[in-house]
């Protein structure tokens, strides 16, 4: 059988170029504890502050804001963690979109446990949090940290979150952006932004599973996270990942060459729009979700009537497409997207859902294949499923 | 240069037979995320489910009471978070070892931020903790939790804990184990332990940096450490380090093949001794740390007068011999050990102290090669420094 072609990038992408070669030298003879004492620890010490270096440059930070953690997850929970573990939470708000991926939604749970309250951010039909509704959430309750996603994982909407950063620090809250969908297809400028903390995972964009960044704008008394060794400079302890960094650190500079290549992305997101447009006319009814927002140019999540993704999915699998409904990390609970509830959609909608990812280099004719089998599937289950 | 004598495995061990090539399919064309919903994300899911098993039969338990982790750092925290998220501080008490890894000591420290009391269990000469104290602390105070140590990073003295569980849960609280320098050196029963949960780290037995274990001997109603996507059924958000499982699953392998090798430990432990012998026999008033204490057969610190472990160990790596003074986590402070100050040295004593970790196949010529080094480098220091 012929390879599969790929359309899951945002659930996790595979390496990048140069990125196993880079890790494979950490994993064979420069296998050193990077906290030793002897030479060859400080070659892999060294190595650990190019990579940070990589990482830094790509979202316009200084290497020291950057802390290796293991992923998305673990970043967002250490923002939190940073933001709420000092406070008490007497009286005192989380707040989250409700667009959020279900680690940030996860975090916010856990400090719900602890006390604090949780509001969501409501978001239009685009997948938008109107500034409005930031500016009456932040009057009505006393926010200790806003966290909000910059680049949906599903639809691949961007926030329009510039100016926030003032109204949530005006009103003495904290701010945490989940940014995990944003490295290689959107250009960052982390102290720009204003955010307090900034979440990174490196396998979206071509690193290794298990390995991430978090930015932080300003050193704070907070404890640490993770208290053991002193890594990190004190933020996160524990041995380094020195191989899944080393890989991070290539493949923030693959993502940084890519979000200056204009041309690229444009062309990628020209594939991708290409490609809806061949869906929206093959299957009556179609539409995007989030298509009056801007979004990251890879990233297409489509309403399919008829076409439940638990039957679409594995249709689309034997004609050679792996493609999901949304999350990939809530793919094995087959419960209609959150995200595009939130949005206005009825379950029912959300449940005919079909999200497409697409790698930086898309060429014609894997989209031809993908857009034929796509409209393919979707048509025969039409038949089945008259709406 | 010749390759130097690498003695610092309690800092880190090289990857064992086979564990890259168990993880290089899952860095190259496997790099599907486990939480897809396509056959070949089902594989990968597979994968690591076989992993989890090898990790299991490695400490006797059952597949579903291993958690993978980035590391023993997050382990122990995981472990710290499950015992006492739930728990009111008032009165309670967290009671950790005088002997404990700077994570243990980290985590510990975090709690007490959060209104327990942390208390301390002394260790004698020989790095035990005596029955007796343990019941004392028991008694006088109200403990939710007991962190301690399995086999000493430094001294490699095995602590005697048969029995503890039945004391502990008596008192009304949980206990965790950190055995992170036990694999493939020390047979393991976790069921027999009857420890709440044990912490292990894969690059300390032949896996890379950056994942790790937690065995759990029942489920509770603690909520997720990380809480996300609903990996590691629940208990540990966030997506998995598919590579880093897979090696560590091979790792431990390897290290239950180690441990059920009784004729090799048994070498291992004479080689270790007549290293000792030969420095102890060349260094006057030099003295093994612990050796009243049983110890994993490849560890042993040595005092040796004279000798501050800041000079000594730079004159080792001259000589082509790698090792440390302590704790990898703690070798870039430059203190003294408290584990050893806890076994009742000076810290001029403490100073002076030498931490040599052997791989499991250590020759007689690399030995030799290791004890003149040592001898060496010890004399040529005392003659400078005379006591």
């Amino acid at each position: 059988m012929a390879t599969p072609l790929y359309l899951d990038h945002n659930a996790t992408a595979p390496l990048g170029p140069g990125v196993l070669q880079s890790m494979l030298p950490f994993l064979e003879q420069q296998h050193f504890n990077p906290s030793g004492d002897y030479g060859p620890a400080l070659e892999v010490r060294a190595a650990i502050e190019g990579a940070r270096r990589e990482m830094a440059n790509l979202v316009g930070a200084a290497p020291r804001q950057i802390a290796f953690t293991s992923g998305g997850t673990e970043s967002t929970h250490a923002a939190f963690h940073y933001a709420l573990d000092v406070e008490s939470p007497q009286d005192r708000a989380v707040v989250v979109s409700a667009v959020e991926h279900s680690a940030t939604k996860g975090a916010a749970k856990a400090w719900q446990g602890r006390g604090f309250e949780v509001c969501s951010l409501d978001v239009n039909t685009s997948g938008q949090v109107a500034k409005e509704t930031l500016e009456r959430v932040l009057a009505d309750k006393r926010p200790t940290l806003v966290s909000t996603i910059l680049a949906n994982n599903e639809t691949g909407v961007i926030q329009h979150i510039h100016g926030w950063a003032e109204l949530i620090h005006a009103a003495g809250a904290h701010w945490h952006v989940d940014a995990v969908q944003a490295p290689g297809k959107l250009a960052l400028d982390a102290p720009a932004l204003g955010a307090d903390w900034i979440s990174f995972s490196g396998h979206k964009f071509g690193a290794p599973k298990g390995i991430g960044a978090l930015f932080t704008r300003k050193d704070s008394s907070s404890p640490s996270w993770l208290v053991g060794g002193g890594q990190e400079h004190g933020k996160r302890g524990g041995t380094e990942n020195v191989a899944g960094i080393i890989g991070l650190g290539r493949a923030a500079k693959n993502a940084l060459e890519q979000v200056q290549d204009r041309a690229g992305l444009i062309e990628l997101a020209h594939s991708r729009d290409e490609l809806e447009a061949h869906i929206l006319e093959g299957v009556p009814g179609s539409r995007v979700h989030g298509s009056q927002s801007p979004r990251v140019p890879n990233t297409t999540q489509l309403f399919l009537p008829g076409c439940p993704s638990e039957i679409l999915l594995p249709l689309l699998e034997a004609k050679g497409v792996l493609a999901s409904a949304g999350s990939a990390c809530d793919a094995t609970h087959h419960a209609p997207s959150e995200v595009l509830m939130a949005m206005g959609c009825t379950p029912e909608e959300a449940a005919c859902s079909l999200r497409i990812s697409l790698p930086f280099h898309f060429d014609p004719e894997a989209r031809t294949q993908a857009a034929c089998a796509i409209v393919e599937a979707a048509n025969l289950l039409a038949v089945h499923n008259p709406q």
